[in-house]
């Protein structure tokens, strides 16, 4: 970050802070960050195998879960792509579509833009640390 | 929200996003949202009465700990002082320093400013409505 931040890398600053609280905590949100990629336009998914244990049927089969340390390499190497591509975006590239929004959808409402989607999953993850320390607290407790 | 919306805009909607669903929940989130009002200087504080209860002797003593209905009150007062704070600040204002750090650690570190409150606030708020949705689970189950 330079002598005079932009709106962008606050945004970058919290996302950073909320990986580093989750990289200590984890859950299985490799599979919704893993599909940030493509809805940032940066490049196709690493896992799309994770979908049908987390996102299609979560908690449903037990059957083709991947293991605790193929889910926390995922996470790894998925969020460590994702800075990648975060660095080399500017202000102008974030406030472009994300891909899950049409052309048209766009162009009626414009906030539906990449810098939206780092916020959102920013708070998502947030809201998933919290449920982690309370959950640990009670195990403790 | 315009045709072409600032990056503190969004801001503004995820900050919103989150207010709301905590508006549905709650917790004990008003004495540091009242504290918002000084730290971008929008003006003194509503409820400086709360920090004993909630921040500096927090769940240590059951005196003087106001009633649901008054922090109900209260959170419902601060957030649309906030809100109608947040309506009139520019891009510009929103990349002024925060009143809680000195200028002079400001020159050093210039994304210590009120949009990286405003972000570290929302995030909070997300942070506790994962607690709060938890904790209503785990009574309900």
């Amino acid at each position: 970050m330079g002598n005079d931040p932009s709106f962008a890398a606050l945004g970058l600053k919290a996302w950073k802070t909320q990986i580093d609280r989750a990289d200590k905590l984890f859950g299985s949100l490799s599979a919704v960050h893993d599909a940030m990629l493509p809805l940032l336009a940066l490049r196709e998914r690493l896992h799309p195998e994770f979908d049908v244990a987390f996102i299609s049927n979560p908690d449903r089969s037990r059957a083709d879960i991947p293991s605790h340390e193929q889910v926390r390499g995922a996470w790894s190497v998925v969020n460590a792509e994702l800075w990648k591509g975060f660095e080399k975006m500017s202000s102008n590239d974030w406030a472009l579509r994300h891909s899950s929004v049409s052309e048209e959808d766009f162009a009626k409402d414009p906030s539906r833009n990449r810098f939206a989607v780092l916020l959102g999953r920013t708070n998502h993850l947030s809201y998933h640390i919290g449920q982690a320390v309370l959950a640990l607290k009670s195990e403790r407790g």
